[in-house]
């Protein structure tokens, strides 16, 4: 069996770290791997197959004869490695923001539009966590009644937004629990006890960049340019494991019953709806687990044809990790690399 | 000054001590007061006023010579006792969801229909928490631009379902933090780091009763029997403030400037929205105050006439206990007590 050599940037971080559990679970077929991160983050050790190795700073020699790399570390050092590795003959799969919207960049989600590796030219890009899970359970639906309106509010876990978010909740939780106060170091706002209507900055007509993501990047998976989209992207008190309200409107009726054998048979997908035995996901129990989870599938009491339902994945796994090895495990189906 | 017999039924619950409280700062012209709950909490002492009194067993006596009586100790008891009060005189504001529905009984929040309170039959029904706030700051755009549909993802606090609910909270979160397992006493699920998407039982049609009641109660209160309502009610991890995510659709366009000028002028509005400074509502600063607070708002990204929100509110005082005395304070105005 072909292996390949596999780099991963951002090594040490919340979702490079479940890049490598993901790696190692998938059985991966791996000839050589790096770890790669910033200056700072040089020097620390990470395990993979029980083995320690060194994670080293990147440089421009990080990718020379890298069939695959990784990319976790943010949007700037996506923007400056990501050319470079793949003009080393590398291609990037890579996890921030920056070239998702690129024209020239495939984003993908393996359930949805696999042949968009295809066309890529160095760079394919792995779509915003919340964007994931939501297509995961949507295209089944939309590719039998066609979905024209999608109006989404979610419930997003911290460690969406990194380890220092993570220490964030717990060290918060901890003073307010001691009646001490704690000043949030990665979030916008206190998230012990709260919820906060933001997540990313503030775009000009009202939007955050998360919910715009939303927007734009179901569009361009879905290849649907038309199709509306009403997000609310919120932070909630959780470590890991997003959630979603989802209400759509389709253009053929479709009943809850239709909507359950649909997704039942989608890729990626479980379906735990069961309300009468109160069955229905929860995030503490989707976390880690890389399959979509969806629960109180229901005909929609406003639309004519519409149903709601309720959505949780792991941010870190389906929403990152899962999802960017997926796209590689694309690229060895398709004999891309 | 008038001043009239007031009792308070479940006054040592969650809701009923926060109305003592409402009583207290709003200055309520109070002659008698009497404080009754069922024998379970009958003996314990309330205070009020910086008077303790001692808390009786409800039965027939109890409401002779009453004005107002305020309930707030469950449906069952509302079903047994307001037909009895209202029958020696008093006039019930009932916070249970026992009469709501009931076409011979005014369901009421005064900023929206204050009138509705002139055709009592001796008991009017305080709405559901998460409806009270949303039609607050729904109704001034309705009465400007018409609106044709509502979809509402809720964040709702513990306190929503009662003492035990809080407790659970509490234990819980100090459980996990301990590593221990802690099984919960009140609510469907784990609550701590985590979010639960069911308030209340389910319906056959998939519809939680806490849903059900968002769609009925924003009618009845509205008098817009054909109002098309989409909700999804979730419980989050917070003590206090219910937050709800909506997205309106408007007969007449409507722009988010415009929205915030309504807003302003909204009686029981507080308009926080000022996406640059980081300015939103949020539930941990919403608690403890009356108004009803509205942020992040926009035009809606996906329909033509459209408008999405952030709306927060004290689920105990304006949600329930700040409401029912208002409504106590119509009864004067209008004096039909």
């Amino acid at each position: 069996m072909k292996s390949y050599n596999v780099a991963i940037l951002g090594a040490t971080g919340a979702v490079g770290q479940t890049m490598i559990k993901v790696l190692e679970e998938r059985n991966f077929p791996i000839n050589e791997i790096r770890f790669l991160a910033s200056e700072r983050s040089a020097g620390k050790e990470v395990e993979y197959m029980g083995v320690k190795y060194k994670v080293e700073a990147v440089s421009e020699d990080s990718f020379k004869g890298i069939d695959i790399a990784l990319f976790s570390a943010g949007g700037e050092r996506s923007k400056k490695w990501a050319p470079i590795a793949a003009s080393k003959g590398a291609v990037v799969i890579d996890n921030s923001s920056a070239f998702r919207m690129d024209p020239d960049v495939p984003l993908v989600v393996p359930e949805v539009n696999p042949e968009d590796v295809k066309w890529h030219k160095g760079i394919i890009a792995n779509p915003n966590c919340s964007t994931i899970q939501m297509v995961v359970a949507l295209y089944p639906i939309h590719k039998v009644k066609k979905i024209k309106r999608i109006i989404v509010a979610t419930y997003q876990a911290v460690s969406g937004a990194g380890a220092t978010a993570i220490a964030d909740l717990e060290n918060e939780t901890k003073a307010v629990m001691e009646g001490r106060y704690y000043y949030p170091q990665a979030l916008p706002h206190h998230i012990a006890f709260n919820v906060i209507p933001r997540i990313d900055n503030f775009e000009p007509n009202g939007y955050t960049k998360e919910e715009m993501k939303m927007i734009n990047e179901t569009r361009k998976i879905m290849h649907e340019p038309d199709i509306k989209v009403s997000p609310t992207c919120v932070r909630v008190p959780v470590y890991v494991g997003h959630s979603e309200a989802v209400t759509i409107e389709t253009q053929l009726p479709i009943t809850a019953e239709e909507a359950r054998e649909i997704l039942m048979k989608a890729p990626g997908v479980i379906v735990e709806d069961d309300p009468i035995n109160n069955v229905y996901p929860v995030p503490i129990e989707v976390a880690g687990k890389d399959d979509v989870f969806v629960g109180r599938i229901r005909k929609d009491a406003g639309f004519e044809n519409g149903l709601s339902m309720w959505i949780v994945g792991d941010n870190l796994r389906k929403g990152a990790a899962t999802n960017a090895v997926q796209i590689a495990e694309l690229l060895i189906k398709y004999e891309l690399i």
